[in-house]
């Protein structure tokens, strides 16, 4: 720790440059600290002559809003590096590029996605990403299979494992997830209104419950690719041309369909958002369309990619049993329906919400909407069996919302 | 390496003595190596006056059998001593007491069970244990339930998944159980008449092939519980009243229904031994008996004991849901079932084989056993999800065998 310094507005610059060259000589330097200032310090550091800018991350050891009495291990910007590092070389660039990470001063550099906006707010403004569905359905594919066992040489995949292993941040997704908000208490967040249609619906549904017991038994031992941990709208960079996934601090092995689920329930509840803050008319059928044809495409287009590219890339010789392709992507799809729906009840009930449902600024149509939203979780999964393409999930969402 | 030198018949007495102080003052040594030569040295050190003994192991830094060309790992002695104090602590012990572990010399001393018997070899001479089931049964439930995240605080098990990940041991396994016996080639032993039906019956099967794929991608990607990983009948010591279990170094975090469907398939193939080797009389019908009440007794008993110490031992809030129990150990017993049927087929034309089937001496006799064997494995593996409970695997075994 003794040559752990932590940076501000005037000593980043000197900083940065002392790690690469990345600026040019006659450089106009403009600093800014843009975190949100809950866990780590953010800068930009921006070249206004050249139009150039970079963006430094440097971690504290302890939760900056709560204060040095709640540490946190220093070293996540490593970890955080390290799976940039690979999904940008699986995905050939649609996550930001890491410049440097400093072991001495667990402070990285990288891309700075100035000209993007957060999906959640680019939807929440009623924006359209017409590559979205195609781009992020290419994240998932290669980020996931390429990083199975079904490409990977197996024990290369175990010493993956291995190194991914993320008990603490499992465990945030374990109770937020998969327990807490099936359950009363907690840390759950129930506006008053739906206490009673959350207990009726959600927590004395037995059925429910086994359901949600075997999905998260799936997200604890299921080894199966390397994921993401974490992809929901907010952590998505988008803007008309191109899409950029960051921040993943949850990366561990887990089963393929936790990434696709978490993205399909946050487009989900962005259309419940938009029908029920929009009255009826061309901007409300507008983005209706462009949410539902993305659901569709991004399922469709992630089956379809998924086996194409494993019949190029499979190497091992039991998973090249014919049929057997079929049987692994069927498998993921179901589970993803599942993880959808267990991710909108959380959202709605659990500890941490979305801007999507709680700004709905109309009272009696916010609860409208997350009770159809609760409601359209249980379908998701419930009968998550029948839920393998994007038809059925339109199907589905034309029927109960 | 420094203080590393190999042991002898001459050298070993003082140095247990140097480690501890297990044997009387006035102790008359014998001391024999014992090792099947393959890859360890093994001795036992009898004091033939107090009629006390000792198994001192110690680990070569390669091949014993193949010689320094072919290095093998030298700490495996910790890992095999880290799990059986393991399993000794959870099964209160139904494993070797481990009394010392040696990281200069990578030497371990065990009990002696010089009053047991490798259990295969005791079935092949038609013995009957008659505590047997009950004693495995235990040991199953206890290793396997109460390693996994049902009961154990879940980063805790993260921390035991990642320190017991066992890439090369799980590599034999894999190409060895779940998929050079499904081929035509690699390191397979079949008999010459055997191959046409082999061929025709299991590698030509493409039902088959996704089905041993399901179940091989269960067992590389399903870190339920810490497993033995290799739980035949040549893996237990038994006597008229007790059971132990050795030789865990294939140990690691998988799927429950490996151990209970490997141990289960070496007792049906026991069964096919006695019923191919015996003719018809009193011996063979009272060992067949033995066999099925064994079968039988060690799957019921297996899943009663499951589901009491579920209600015990439970910690996990989803898991305590209504019915998971029932579908958690249904899922452990339909595998199981799977594992065997792959167990019997690699037992017969796959790398390793065993004295059961391979030791019928009568030709036409032991192919037609080969085959219903085959057969049978078959069976288990396509229709497992039937295979839930004792009584089904006796009908079964009653209806092909």
């Amino acid at each position: 720790m003794n040559k752990y310094v932590e940076l501000n507005e005037n000593t980043v610059v000197e900083y940065v440059k002392s790690k690469i060259s990345f600026f040019d000589e006659d450089a106009v330097y403009v600093c800014n600290e843009i975190g949100d200032g809950n866990l780590n310090l953010v800068f930009r550091v921006k070249d206004t002559k050249n139009e150039k800018s970079i963006i430094v991350k440097q971690a504290l050891p302890y939760v900056r809003a709560a204060g040095e009495n709640w540490p946190l291990d220093i070293r996540r910007g490593e970890i955080e590096t390290h799976i940039l590092n690979i999904e940008y070389e699986l995905t050939g660039g649609l996550v930001p590029k890491v410049y440097f990470y400093d072991t001495d001063m667990y402070c990285m550099a990288m891309e700075d996605l100035d000209n993007y906006i957060i999906m959640r707010y680019g939807l929440l403004e009623f924006n359209q990403y017409p590559n979205f569905a195609e781009q992020i359905s290419d994240f998932l594919v290669k980020t996931l299979l390429l990083t199975s066992d079904v490409v990977m040489e197996h024990k290369e995949k175990k010493e993956n494992v291995k190194s991914f292993i993320n008990p603490q941040l499992c465990e945030i997704t374990e109770d937020l997830v998969y327990t807490e908000p099936f359950h009363i208490g907690a840390r759950n967040n129930i506006e008053e209104a739906l206490q009673g249609f959350h207990k009726e619906e959600i927590v004395d549904d037995e059925e429910l419950a086994i359901e949600v017991a075997k999905l998260k038994y799936d997200f604890m031992n299921n080894a199966q690719a390397l994921l993401h941990g974490d992809l929901h709208t907010g952590s998505i960079f988008v803007n008309q041309d191109s899409t950029k996934v960051i921040d993943p601090e949850f990366a561990f092995y887990g089963p393929m369909a936790y990434d696709v689920g978490a993205l399909i329930a946050n487009l989900i509840m962005n259309y419940i958002s938009t029908k029920a803050s929009l009255d009826k008319g061309e901007l409300r059928s507008k983005h209706e369309k462009f949410l539902l044809d993305s659901i569709r495409d991004v399922v469709d287009m992630f089956k379809a990619k998924f086996l194409n590219l494993w019949d190029d890339a499979v190497t091992d010789k039991m998973a090249k049993s014919k049929g057997f392709k079929e049987y692994y992507i069927n498998d993921v799809l179901v589970n993803a329906a599942g993880v959808a729906g267990c991710e909108m009840v959380r959202r709605t009930v659990g500890f941490a919400h979305v801007k999507d449902l709680d700004g709905i600024t109309d009272n009696e149509k916010r609860i409208k909407a997350k009770k159809e939203n609760l409601h359209l979780a249980k379908i998701l999964i419930k009968n998550r069996t029948e839920i393998v393409n994007g038809e059925e999930y339109i199907r589905l969402i034309e029927k109960y919302l």
